[in-house]
């Protein structure tokens, strides 16, 4: 869904630019004789690759930020200098807010809270009215002035700067993200219906982390914890041959 | 302005695509695994030229639609096989129009009314909640079924189909469309001011359609008619000298 | 030699298009005022990229499909929205027959039958005279109907549908080709020419699998069963130091 | 029909390449490892740019020659460092012939026969088997070997040279021909059906050549010539009114 | 030769930027992590053009400027996002001085002098070591702080800012220069060589302004004041028919 | 720095064509009627990539020579047609040599000198004047008649051909250099500040071969030897606490 939700930011930033929406009211591409509008993209993974991707092809200015020289390479090698890289540092950030017009924070840490990318009093830097577009905003937001909004309500302003944090971006396009996530996930599911559980974990020991329970047993760690239950593993579990008796209800 | 209605128009279209603003919910670049939306952009002068170009940027598939065949080998020659150029006919329209997601029409008429480019018992062919723009809307609108609306309420349905049909769309990034104005009215003002108007007008002759007074006369024949006062032509009013005394408020 | 079968399998795709040749007599690219033809290439590994790349390179409307979502990412990245990537089943392919003038198939299973990707009843869904090229043809052919033919009589017709499986498509170009193989094969012949078997062996694991007789012993296994030799391993048979004498002819 | 015929021009050429068809054996975008063919394109119009674009999309080393200042200009505008542009003269000509493989001959004069660009004699300096694609047949040639050649038997040899000179290119691909020709006759087709000849020829002055006959008098002086009846000035025969009575069969 | 110009012109300008060269030290294409150099090119014209061109290739951000709204068109569709147009003003230009680390003057005004867009006092705009690039020197020069310079000794400083002024700057590579201009001047050569005087200057009006002596009579008003002969029009010198004895030498 | 060199070697070896430099006096990317210059890249690793990409956005004819097949692929893909990736092999370097205008020699092996890739001998092969720029001159040059040089006197001749072999080339742009450098850098850096040796050298396993001295100990081989002392593996430096006394100073 990564591809998903940096495509859908772009769009989402330039049209909350408009002057209605909340925004400085220019243009991302900018016209003949009128500079295209500058976009900074904080992360380049793939959320941040796909932002920019769209930024681009929107013909706007792009800088796209992330510590991870290795990967900075491999932008650069596939922007092809249609955008510029920058090593990530506050130093780096803080130049650069004055001249953006577009911000989209595409900062993903796995499994853990977002770190702030842009602090409240960093906000003073930027152009009255500039965007910002929080996708980590599902993880908590690396902006330390996001807070999550909805589709019916999306925006809202703080210190002059309009931000737009909806969560699940992607479910605003159902159609797309519905087919991504059914290819995604459809080997796996055939799997588990051709060849039952037990086969299908050892073909894609993928599978393996997201069976809470098997042969009666709870065999994920937070689930037992969550609900008492004694934790087997999953080989065990399997092994254990003929089913339990249902239980009875807990009361 | 064209190019700012062109590029608006497509993010715009993009936007409203998105589920909760009404529109199917499909991404217009698609993502791996799922192609592309189609774009049909009816019209190839400058604003169905920008919005194709915002379209092909945000990697859909664009089909543009015209009838003058020496401006589709020009966008041709432009678009370098990122887009398809089609010969706009009735039969034409109606085999696209199932396989569209979003239609812009761009088909502007110097001086005059647009034509209807999509009947509404068309709307019946298209995908459900497919989303149609008019940058036509100005003139009167070039779908059977448009109507202006505004930032504030930009979009109805009819049968089943969006319609985005904000007037003055270029009026929503003011900053640009600012610039722009600015720059393509600049050297007529400059003019004025250095040369005075006897001498602009015959540099820039396009400035002659817009004098309405000069010497105390009117110079212009729907401004005489409007208010009842003699039609002198310009040349002869700039000759004429002496300003005349100050006329007295009408009764 | 995948990038020289993709590469071909486009170009002779889009000359056996021609109507004399038995296509449909459309022109892949389209010219101005006619959309460009739809090009289908199943497979998206070396020889579906190459394919896809020319197509695109002359201006077709290009759906790669793939189940691999990894490559399908992959892919997406290197077109940069000039073509789409789907995921291929049986319905995707079921939706796309019908638009497709050409489908290339490129489906390769490493040592294995390559699977039907197309079967003969879903001819029936496609345009007449479109035509199927198809470079699994080696491997036994991805479509139900083909079968191998030569260059000098490429093509036969099954249900109206053009089926171009010319077997050893590289072949035809063998100045391209054998410079390629010699690219790759070079610096195994000098390792074999400067090292000797048994270092090259060692510096290049790779040939390993191609050593079928060594210091006059049979070091392969079919080789062993076909000739009723006995089988020595490599290491083993490379030990043994002096040369066996020459075998007498068998009976 | 210019596009079509380019790129028509271009793939029937990169076809003709492979062995098996009579040509090096190379294929135009060459592979890794493998340099890109060299195509030469002599005449730099619609023709010209159209083999020139699809050379460069399958990949290959183009050179477009011509003589013309002002279009190697667009041209090299619209190619962006993709292809180089060449002033043609004798010199560069032979320079460039020893190292090409495909040469493309579009050099078209209006209503006059094509001038020769490459003589018999400097078929010597070429590879063997190297390739001449002649759009220019139905002018007569641009190459002093060539002959027309229909798409049963559509090359021949000279000289080591392959010839590809099939008369009517654009007829091998009826589909996308008819719909351009249509493009662009429908627009003459509906003024006469609209408006009669007279209101039709006003509107679109470019029909008076094609009138031969008109309110019952000949208006056209070479068919006057062929039957040896009156030639009557258009304008004057629309005039005359009444229809004149049946002629009476000549002897 | 504006071509020459332009190219010339960046790369110049990009080794003039390395700090022994006396430029800031930087890249023009910038490398992962570190954004890409602003390039300012002054005039869009062909040289301007060119110069852009070459800029972007080199992976620069670019900025063109000029007053010509129909000009900045023509190369936003040129361009397509990969430079943005700026409509030049004193404040434009004093927005982007202080962010530009490469000027490129290419204003130039037929058969004047061309007017200075950078003054001395703005230089103090600039970062310490930028480098300017004055195309139109052989005019007199664009910046107020411009004086020619040769190759062998290229630049100066002034006010802390690098100013590289060649004279002649396509002289620099005779051999795509010589070639240039003999392809831009043969048709005429050939035509005075073909067929005389009288013929070729009919064939070819712009050889008139040329013709400083016919017919043994002094043509060209210039060399007639100049040398105190009589001015004889071209048409009656032609026509005067027999060559005039020769001249005595002056005294 | 690899990007730096190999982006600034092309910048140079542009330049050093000229003729005043002491070059053949073409330009890189020719002009409308003058066909592009050729360049050829030995060496398709970073800095060979980097140099050839800016050599295609000059316009150049661009060859890319390396005997690593994978890379060529990778190449071939990234280049998307814009550049031949070409086997290296003397016969093809042969082949290439009398066509080159710019030969670039980016061939590094990590920790050993780079084989000569052009031998005195194969000079005789090129245009007069042609220009080789070796970026492997830090590693003792990929040219036979390589001998470092420095930026006041960055070039010298012989048997006609132009040598720019300038020692350290990143250095010439100290500002990008520098921020490249520290972005590699800095995390290595904030994790010895803020972690401590011991801890940084866990996390970064890439630091151990940098450590010189721990704890007081000799840590490095080939300090210990140069200087006579003990050597200790760091993990006993590291545990081995207290500090020791200062040692006195070597006699």
């Amino acid at each position: 869904m990564s591809e998903v939700a940096g495509k859908i930011a772009t769009q989402a930033g330039a049209f909350m630019l408009e002057k209605p929406l909340g925004g400085r009211g220019v243009l991302l591409g900018g016209v003949p004789g009128v500079a295209a509008a500058n976009v900074m993209v904080i992360g380049g993974g793939v959320v941040g690759f796909n932002a920019a991707s769209i930024a681009i092809g929107m013909e706007a200015d792009v800088f796209v930020f992330d510590r991870d020289i290795d990967r900075l390479r491999e932008l650069d090698v596939a922007f092809a200098g249609r955008a510029s890289t920058v090593y990530s540092s506050v130093l780096a950030v803080e130049e650069m807010l004055p001249r953006v017009d577009l911000v989209i924070g595409a900062v993903l840490v796995h499994g853990a809270r977002a770190p702030y990318v842009i602090r409240r009093e960093q906000l003073a830097l930027m152009k009255e009215n500039a965007v910002l577009v929080d996708v980590s905003i599902d993880q908590g937001g690396c902006f330390e002035t996001s807070r999550p909004t909805t589709h019916s309500d999306p925006t809202y302003e703080v210190d002059g700067i309009t931000h737009y944090c909806v969560a699940n971006m992607p479910g605003a396009v159902p159609i797309t993200s519905t087919y991504a996530l059914t290819n995604a996930t459809l080997p796996y599911v055939l799997a588990l219906a051709d060849l039952g559980l037990e086969a299908a974990v050892q073909r894609h020991p993928g599978l393996l982390g997201g069976v809470n329970v098997a042969g009666g047993h709870v065999t994920h760690a937070a689930v037992a914890e969550a609900t008492g239950a004694a934790l087997v593993p999953l080989a065990e579990a399997l092994a254990s041959g003929a089913r339990p008796p249902v239980p009875s209800p807990r009361p």
